[in-house]
């Protein structure tokens, strides 16, 4: 181990260094124009990788490619690690917002400040110099790795499932890995033991035609506006659950060891009102704050439309009305079963002087942790090692698909562990992570193949 | 009166052509660009009142001119009648649905095609046409008369109340005169006996300082969004009644007789249905179609809008909603009450977690006329001599606020009588009148001030 600690110790430089150059690399994958950058990065990471002793492919994929990387050299028995991350990056815009160049990696007060710094290529990265600190400080590995790194996380991986079912058998593994989050809190790393799940709809409602004079017409045609907002007005009672019949049947009951291992996390609630500046907090009676971002479900509109909504007085009495309305699951429940029981619940609330149309946009399980294990343990020590305190235990309000898939096809185990900053700007302006994350990420993981191997 | 009715006869062709002339000057109020046009109409209008017998004066106000016309030569202790209309228009556009040029007035099938044909160009040029039979044909006419023509009613009408208090004692009359509607039904003309008034306010609500991820915020922050749904809906319950405590306190009830003329009064309901295009009609229960529209108040959302409304999915959970609402009223009711009951009402139902913001944008009281005495005699007769069946009493759901206005500074009763066919795409492309009700409406308008006189 000594050897892989004083590898990093000697090579660090250069690891940031090799960080710039990738952060430097303006991988956006939603947009057309950066195709050609999405594929300097991939083979940039490519050749990165293959020097740090994998075996290396790029794979084509129908849209942006692939980059694998192996190295399966370990003693038989071993188990197999897969790392997963992703080369792409959201778009830098608005770009005046920056405070230095999105694509021009810049250290200040030892935080280094880059588009991708910590979503997700500053985590991607520490994966692989905490392998090349096996490989070539010791000479190798204590298990099998293989690293899948996609280049589409940021466009929703349209085709990251079909290569995972395509390749399964190459993908085999014990466990997977994921670092592409944040720690619970500054200095106190996390591992995950669940996300939540996501059905959303657009509801769309239909009266009239076209647009009415609402003097002429008003009272007696029906007005989708009205239905639309009496409709959503259903979804929840006045106490902030959801009023869905049958919402709550699929919705796990989480032990009390977990709700207190909840309760007893440090929140800083007063912290937290001043950083969203709302008058105050509300949501489900009987849940702590984080009960109800991180195991409870969820009905939020995400946006509305309907009429006139420009400058001063339209009497209109519109002919329709959307609205984009979402559900963050919890263990139990499926996005097909909230599919069904809005449907049916529409069918109930809909009058007939209108048409009401229920599309459904983007569905993902949730997924559940078991947080046990000789994978769970070795990373719990790992991380204490690299930051001086045991990690906590963490839910996770948003939603990451592709665990659920990773644990079922591949049938292993996924170890969340992010080593973001709480608030690293992820996905807008001034995203940053503290080089010291960086450096404590890579020592992580390797004492954690040091700890399965062990 | 033969001598009038004569006139008319032999100067049909030449009231149309003058017609024509009036349509052809696209006196568009709300437009900077047509400022010289609206000044051009004025003048023209001016004109030829001047040349129909009257004393003119084109006045400044701090908008569009007021063309005033006076005849004050009827025998002593004769009245005074007071004639409103309006020489501006609504915009043309959308130019490209129009079947022929908007501003190059075209008759098929004895049908006159122009913006203005019947708002209100045509409606008033019929009027000055009707006084000039007398004047000209007779020499003389049974009453004073004056006529105000404005040219901002496009636009809301800014300076007309101010001109009418300023000069109120020398619009003196007894009866105002206003043909800016339409009859009840093809053939069928009408008196109005109501207008109703208008409360337009608008709702906003203020949650988080930003836009959140609904992941990592949802469940914890309350959501401006399923706040305002739930404010709206509150506002009507599920029969479609109004539900603010305390709104319907100030409805007039009507008397049996008015909601039984109401009742029996032709409406094609299928007509209506198909020409609305919804699936079905609904509104207040116990109330007939038109009494709906006509004596019973609304609550329209007239628009709203809230966070993401593009293409797909977007997670955010908004930090403001807001939506536009209307009331129309009916007799009794103010738009200062039901300000303060709407005030009342949100301090009920907002939750402490958000800001909610009322915002009055504008407010008109409603209109009931006593349609009897002998102004409305007179007016019942000279309209079943002009189109050989007596006018029905209508109520309209629409607010005209000057109406009332008229009502209180003149101190005198105000008579409806519309000449445009229903349908007549008012604010819309291809707006028309038949030649036909231009030729009525000058005879009926004649035959109401012999009659008046004799």
């Amino acid at each position: 181990m000594s050897d892989v600690q004083g590898y990093i110790d000697r090579e660090m430089h250069r690891f940031q260094e090799e960080l710039f150059e990738f952060l430097r690399i303006p991988s956006v994958s939603t947009s057309s124009e950066h195709t050609s950058d999405i594929r300097a990065a991939a083979n940039w990471l490519e050749a990165r990788m293959r020097e740090a002793g994998l075996e290396t492919e790029v794979m084509e994929t129908q849209g942006h490619p692939v980059v694998l990387g192996e190295w399966r050299g370990a003693p038989s028995g071993a188990p197999t690690v897969l790392i997963y991350g992703h080369y792409d990056v959201q778009p830098a815009e608005p770009l005046e917002e920056w405070h230095s160049p999105a694509f021009e990696p810049t250290v200040r007060d030892g935080n280094l400040y880059a588009r991708g710094a910590s979503d997700d290529k500053g985590q991607l990265y520490l994966h692989i110099k905490a392998l090349e600190a096996h490989l070539k400080g010791a000479g190798s590995l204590p298990v099998n790795v293989v690293v899948l790194a996609e280049g589409e996380e940021e466009i929703g991986s349209p085709n990251l499932l079909p290569f995972v079912e395509a390749y399964h058998q190459r993908l085999a593994c014990d466990a997977v890995v994921i670092s592409d989050g944040s720690m619970f809190a500054p200095d106190l790393p996390s591992l995950l033991f669940s996300l939540r799940g996501l059905a959303y709809f657009e509801i769309h409602v239909k009266g009239p035609r076209g647009d009415l004079h609402s003097g002429t017409y008003g009272g007696a045609v029906v007005n989708p506006g009205n239905v639309l907002a009496r409709i959503l007005a259903s979804l929840k009672d006045e106490t902030g659950r959801i009023a869905i019949p049958g919402f709550y049947d699929d919705v796990m009951e989480w032990d009390p060891a977990t709700r207190d291992a909840i309760r007893s996390l440090p929140f800083d609630q007063e912290g937290f009102l001043k950083e969203v500046g709302a008058p105050s907090l509300g949501g489900e009676p009987g849940f702590s704050h984080l009960e109800r971002v991180w195991i409870r479900p969820t009905c939020d509109v995400n946006g509305f439309l309907c009429g006139y909504t420009g400058e001063g007085a339209k009497t209109v009495l519109p002919s329709r009305a959307m609205a984009k309305v979402s559900f963050r699951l919890v263990p139990r429940q499926t996005p097909d079963r909230v599919r069904e029981l809005m449907e049916e619940h529409l069918a109930q609330v809909s009058p007939p002087e209108v048409e009401v149309r229920l599309v459904e946009l983007y569905g993902g399980r949730p997924w559940k942790a078991d947080p046990e294990g000789e994978f769970f343990e070795a990373a719990k020590k790992a991380l204490e090692d690299a930051f001086g305190t045991p990690p906590v235990l963490a839910g996770e309000g948003g939603s990451i698909p592709i665990v659920v898939d990773f644990q079922e096809i591949l049938e292993a185990p996924v170890l969340l562990m992010g080593f973001a900053p709480p608030g690293a700007n992820m996905h807008a302006p001034n995203e940053w992570i503290p080089l010291a994350y960086f450096e404590k990420g890579i020592r992580a993981v390797a004492s954690f193949y040091t700890e399965i191997g062990g």
